[in-house]
Order: structure tokens, then sequence, then C-alpha cells
């Protein structure tokens, strides 16, 4: 069966003239994008249309399907953020009640917003002192909805940004008691499922809509995803009109080509990439065995082993001078820093070179650490952590009058905006939470660190000067 | 200044070795997407956050804000449906009044829904035997307020997807002086005010927000866009909220380095590409010039240079017969068809190769066309026609009970899903709307046509047989 990357290709050299969209006409002399300009169309004759597949499209989404075992698979190609959109504007009534996770990406607050829903929490609990989002059980769901019976859908993360999964199938349970569905943002985790030593899909354990991006850790272009639904309790029409309404309606026939290349590539090698991944996972635990004081978080805690988060135990350096040293002596570019460690992912794509530099890069850091006095690491806490106490529902709250207030003013006073980390993007705060003193403590920790911090305004002089101004100001809803 | 594109070639080439999302890791051996896999990245260090923007990326809309001359630009990576569902989002509050276009592109629609808006429609008028409908006038949109003086904002499309244009500047009068904010959705003129012999850009005739396909005219990939604001009605913030609520977080970078290529480009030889687009132009006209039959529509209709809107005069024949031969005797790809009429979409990057080839293909057609009776197109008229009565609102309906209800059982009842052609997307029937008898004709006029009509399920023994089936059913509001 053709796939969609060999028909555009057979397009391109087929001699068929385009007096049609898009306007560069495949025309590769002037342009540097030759391979994308090439494969760029529009909705022609036989190439089906992702918004009302019958054809080509359709049949790529049946393969993908297959391979993860749905009963309905659909391509993303807004990211994630459309299909966690979707997910959850067609798994409730607008207004009704959602139980999350803190821990969700951005786009699930932007639902809830857009849905008037309400939102209750489930326990948030973090992996202290790396700041890292515990999983959920299905004794927290079970707990909660036993206090919020009125939930109509549960949405959780697993695996989270860092790889800490869930117990999927235990939660899926308790939801399909009470005949609610189960969204799972497994974003980080598509390639889950293809083979031993990673762990079991989402979609196989029972979840009602599970969302895969394909470009964070299988071989596909950032900006495609899939969208798969299983079970009776969500209606895949209704879905298809969120996504509809989320997604393009000029979607890009390069990243739908680059998700079909994906799945066709995984259907035919999973094996290898799986072992590729394994065998780069294993290398690279092997190789920082010896070393003093480099740790690689083990996957009896982060059970993915994508997700390679290392440390430097007794606190000997900060997340983000471990970041800086092996970026810029290193070249060797991570995709995160936390407090006190370091987010590298690997893939079955990587190369052994990449992996033997980090090794190497591990182990020379490793032996010019001084054994100063520190912080110790060794032992992990789970900490229970109080959210912050919401004030007005983020739906009214994030449409209120607001105004610009210094942060050693702040204390007591409502959130008007999000403020988050990025990566990964999880709300320290939403719009309509009461701002604590501990937080504004956490935040200045956060500038301080020079970490990424959104919703925050530097000042300086009166002009919004980036992060570097030298006053810090938060938006709050207006004092009345 | 260097480019996005510039930035992500050293960057490919410097060494770096990425532990970060894509998970395609720019190993280029085992893709054929080699280009764009190479300039796929995520948000790293120096390249800037398109949700945050305070570096490359803003420099780039700069450069773009720039060469449409607003206030203030934004990139879309989720084509101009991001840019209409967010700039309908925050003209208005949740709930309010719009002054719309019927012929407004299906993402106007969604953004009503999803912000529960009351729709009032302007004058609908359709160039007969076209289909085409006829611009806005500034009385148009004065008569209309002054009926709903409750409107909190106008939108309409200009130019339309056959390229004909509203006079922005006459509207965006009546509105400011109402205080109200226009939105142009100009997804096909992002050519426009590019130079002499194309039409004046929205942006400088006083809209308060423009919405720019790239994709469509100027030679980028697709699901690109712009969007603009200008003046003081409408508040950026709020804008770019909306942007990062319905745009993807993982943005593609291959997407973005496409837009600032073509921006580039755009800024360096934008007389050049209006030269040969208006070049082409003529040549297509001159060449057809001495055709007995073969017409095309003149610019006084069609502004858009670039909409070259084929017909036959007499009506000699179908729109999807001339395409269907263009197609397939000539390998020539159109755009769309029409009842009587084909699209075809040219731009400064077409080859005179192309543009001959279409020549030749349209005298030869002429040549073969009997001297058969036929309905006279000579004669064009303006037709005011008679909206669906809105028999429940569109936000409602569209989330109320629906069934499945053959075509022939209803006339009268209330439309559960939108009725549309693609291309282009626009509503014959919006969920809400009552199902007349002159509707259900014209239906079974498309499908007999064999049009690409999207809305009418076909069935055959019970089962969803796509645009096949015999049975042709309607999806409806449920009768209590």
């Amino acid at each position: 069966m053709p796939d969609i990357y060999q028909e555009l290709c057979k397009l391109a050299d087929s001699g068929m003239y385009p007096f049609h969209m898009p306007g560069h006409k495949r025309n590769l002399e002037s342009t540097p994008l030759k391979g994308a300009f090439r494969c760029d169309i529009t909705e022609i004759d036989d190439f089906d249309n992702l918004h009302d597949e019958k054809g080509l499209i359709l049949e790529a989404e049946e393969r993908a399907n297959e391979l993860y075992g749905a009963d309905k698979t659909f391509f993303l190609v807004n990211g994630s953020t459309s299909g966690v959109l979707s997910a959850v504007s067609c798994a409730l009534k607008e207004g009704g009640r959602i139980l999350a996770a803190r821990g969700s990406h951005r786009s699930f607050y932007h639902a809830a917003y857009l849905r008037r829903l309400e939102i209750s929490y489930l326990p948030a609990r973090i992996l202290s002192p790396f700041g890292i989002y515990d999983s959920i059980t299905a004794e927290d769901v079970k707990a909660a909805l036993e206090k919020e019976p009125d939930a109509e859908a549960v949405f959780i993360t697993s695996p989270t940004y860092e790889g800490r999964c869930s117990d999927v199938r235990g939660i899926a349970k308790i939801c399909h008691e009470r005949k609610i569905p189960l969204i799972v943002d497994a974003a980080h985790g598509a390639h889950f499922g293809m083979g031993e030593g990673v762990p079991e899909s989402a979609v196989l354990q029972g979840a009602d809509i599970v969302i895969h991006s394909l470009h964070k850790t299988l071989p596909s272009m950032t900006q495609t995803g899939l969208i798969h639904v299983k079970g009776s309790l969500i209606d895949p029409d209704l879905l298809k009109r969120f996504l509809r309404i989320y997604q393009s309606s000029s979607p890009s026939y390069v990243l739908m080509a680059s998700i079909d290349l994906c799945i066709r590539y995984m259907v035919e090698n999973k094996r290898d990439f799986v072992e590729n991944l394994l065998k780069y996972r294993e290398k690279i635990e092997e190789g920082v065995r010896n070393c003093r004081k480099v740790r690689i978080m083990s996957k009896n805690i982060l059970q993915d082993p994508s997700k390679v988060l290392v440390y430097v135990d007794f606190g000997g350096m900060t997340g983000q001078q471990l970041y800086d040293i092996l970026r810029e002596e290193y070249a060797l570019q991570p995709e995160m820093s936390g407090d006190v460690s370091v987010l590298l992912i690997i893939t079955g794509w990587d190369t052994t070179e990449g992996i033997d530099r980090l090794i190497r890069a591990l182990n020379e850091i490793d032996r010019r650490l001084q054994d100063k006095e520190a912080k110790d690491l060794s032992g992990m806490t789970v900490t229970g952590f109080e959210l912050p106490k919401v004030r007005e529902p983020l739906s009214m709250a994030w449409d209120m009058a607001k105004e610009s207030v210094p942060l050693e003013k702040a204390q007591g006073r409502i959130a008007g905006e999000f403020v988050n980390l990025y990566p990964p993007g999880i709300p320290l705060l939403t719009p309509g939470e009461e701002i604590s003193g501990k937080l504004l403590q956490d935040i200045a920790g956060y500038i301080q660190e020079g970490r990424n911090l959104q919703g925050i305004e530097f000042y300086e002089n009166g002009e919004n000067k980036g992060i570097i101004g030298s006053r810090r100001e938060i938006i709050c809803v207006k004092q009345r």
C-alpha cells in the first residue's frame, strides 16, 4: 500500500503542474527547503483531506491505529496541544467537572478555560529534591472520585515529562466502574508498547483517549502526533468535530508525510528501535557506574528509558551548572535543567558517537568535582504539597480586569495569568489562585537560578525588559 | 541580521549533539525528509520560543511586521485557522454579538461556537451563475450596524477565495466611528500591497486585525501564516493569549523557518515577485483573447490577479468538465471547480512553461467546443439571496442530540451539522438553521455534479459508504 510520502514524490515527478496552493508551486530552484517544498501540496484529487478522510490519509491513520491497537486513530498536525484540547472538549459537557493531575500540560488548562470546566485536582506529590511530579495511583483517583462524585472525566499525564508512569490500568478500571472516561496525555510515551523493555502503551491499558506526540520520542517532525480512541465512552464523531476546530484547515502534507513515514518505520523496525534505545540506555548507565558523584536516576523511579535524568549526588552542582558545562564544554544540548538535575532524551535514532561523548563528559565532570560539603541527594523523598487556594474559577478569573503588581506586594493577591517554568510548561499558578508567600519564595529562587520563567514580567524604568529587567511584576486580578 | 533558517543550518553544522526533542535527532541517514529533519529542533538556548518570543523569533516577526506595516505581527504555524480563532476570541467578549459576512471560512463559525457568540449576517449576494460571494460595501456594514447596534466586532473576508475585494477602508471607517474593531480574514491576500498592480493590503486600509496565510499566494509552506494588529481597539496581549491556546506548544521550526525565508524573500524581491505574477496574468489573458468561448473573469470583478477564474461562455462545458480535461489531458491541476468555472492560482513563482501549457490547453479546448445551444453566461448578475432561517443559535444547536435523516425527509428540519462544499469550506448550512426545499435542491445538484460535499452522509444497506453510497442523509437536530 502506498504511503503519503511516496505518493507526494510520485506527484512531484509526474509533470502535473500546480495551478493551486501553496504559492511556492514546488519551485525548488529558489528555496533551500527543497525536500519540504517538493512534498508540500494542498487537498487536490487523490490526496484525501485530513478533516474528512476517505482515502490515502484514512489508510495512513489505519496503519497507525493498527500499530497502537486503538479503535480509531487520528493524525495531529497541531501537536499534542490540539489533541488535549479536543480530548477534553469532547469528553465532558461544557461547564462540567473534570478530575485532573496538577502536573498537566498548559493545553489542559486552556481546554478547561475554553469549555468553562470546573477542575478538581488529584493529590499532588513531588519527588524532592528533584522537583518532579509523582505518578498518580488508582487509590488517588478512587478517593478523589468519592469526594467529587459529579466528575465527568479524569485527565492524567503518563509518562510525565521526566518519564514517571502511572498505573493507567488500575485508574481506567476505577473510571470505568463509574462509566466516566479516562484521558491519558501520553505525549511523551509514543514509543511505549513498541517492544520489551519499554512500558506498556496507555492504549492497551484501557484509557479511553490517548494523546501521543510523535516527535518527542520517535523519529517524526516537531508538531506531529496521534490521538487514539478506545471503548464506548467517547464518541469519535464528537472528537473529530473538535479536531476540525483546533487544527488548521490547511494541514501540512509534509507533517502528514512525516507522521506516516514514522509509523511505517515503526511498523517495520520497532524491535530495532527499542533495542537501540535500550542499548544506549544501558551503555550510559554502565558508563557512569564508577562515577563517584554523577548519577542517573533509576528506571525504578523514572520508568521511561528515553529519559536520562542526570544529577550530581551530594549536591556538588546545580542543574543549571551541569547543563551549562555539558552544553558549552562538550557541545551536548540537554532537554532541560531542573533545580538539581539535567534531563536528557535518548531514542533509537541516537548515535554511538553521541552517547560515547556524553559518557566521556559525565566521567570528566565527575573527576573535576571537589569533595565539598553539600546537601545529600541520595535520600529522595516524596512530599505531598498543598496546591494554591482557588479564589476564583480559572474560566472567570482569566477574563477579569488585571493589573501588574511588584512581586514583593503580591502576597495574598489573586493571580491573573499563568506562571510556569518552560519547559515543561506545567503551571506553578493558574489565574484565580491565591499567590502565597511560599510561591513567591520559589519564584525568587527560579529568577536567581536564571530559569526560564513565563508569566513574570521584568521591568526597568517602567519598560518591560524581558528577562534582564530588575523589577519583577506579576499579573494579578485587579482589586476593586 | 541572521534569519531562523540560517541559524538552524549553523546549529546543524556545529557539532552540537541533541539530547533533546525531536526524537529523530537530526539523524538524516534514515529519512528521506532530510532538509526538514535537519532544521527541526525544539526550544533550545538561543532559538527563542514562539509563545514567549524575545530573540530570534521576535526579530523575525518584526521583519514581517515591517513588510506589512502593522503595529504588531505574530507568526502562525496552525494556519489562518488559528489566526481566525484567536482574532474572533480576543475581539469581543464571550457571548457577544458579531456582525459577519456569510461567506466566512469555517474557522469563523468554529470561533463563534467556542465563544458562544451571536452572529448577525451582512447581506449576502452571489455573482450568478458563478456562485461567487459578492464583496461587502461600507453601506452594507453601516445599515447592518444600525439594525444591530450591540454588535461588538465586524468580520469580513477580503479578498475572497475567488479574489473579490471589499472596501476595507470604508468599512473600517464605519466600524471605528462606533469604536468597534474590524477583523479582515485576508488569508488569500498576503501578496497585497507588495507592488503596483496588486490591491492595497488590508493592514494599511485600517483593519484592526488582519490574518494572512503565507502559503496560499506567497512562497511558504502550507499551514503558515501571519496575524497583524493595528490601532488601539485590540489588546495584543489578549490576542497573544489565544494564539497560545490555539497553537501547538511544540511549534515546528521548519514551518517558522519557512515563514521567515518567505518574508526575507519578499523584503528583497517583492517587486520582482509582483512583476512576474502580473506578467503571467497578462500572458494568460493575452493568450485566450482570441478564444471564441473560453473566458477569464475580468480583474474588474475579481481584483486579485492571482486568481484566474476560467469559464466557457454560453455554458458549453461545466466547471467539473473543464477541470477534468485540464487535469487529465493536460496535467494541469486547478485549485477548484465551480458550477460553471474552474479556479486557477498563479503567483510570482510559476514558470513560463506552466503558463504556456495552460494557454495551449485553453486554446485547444476552445477549438474543440461545439457550437451547441446553451445557457448564456455573458450576462453576469448579482443576486441577493436569503440566508437559511436560524431556528436555534449555532452554539446551542451544535451540542443538541442529533439524528441522521434521509434528504427527502429533511425539509423543514433543523440542521445539526455544517454542510459545505470543499474547497472553499464556506457553509451552505450551519447547525441550528432550517433546511429549506431550495437548499435540498442545490444539494441534489452538487451530488449529481460529483462536487466534494461535506456534511452529507452516503449510506448503502445501513453502512456509511462515503461518497459512493446511494442513500443520502443529513444530520439534523433530534425531534422531541
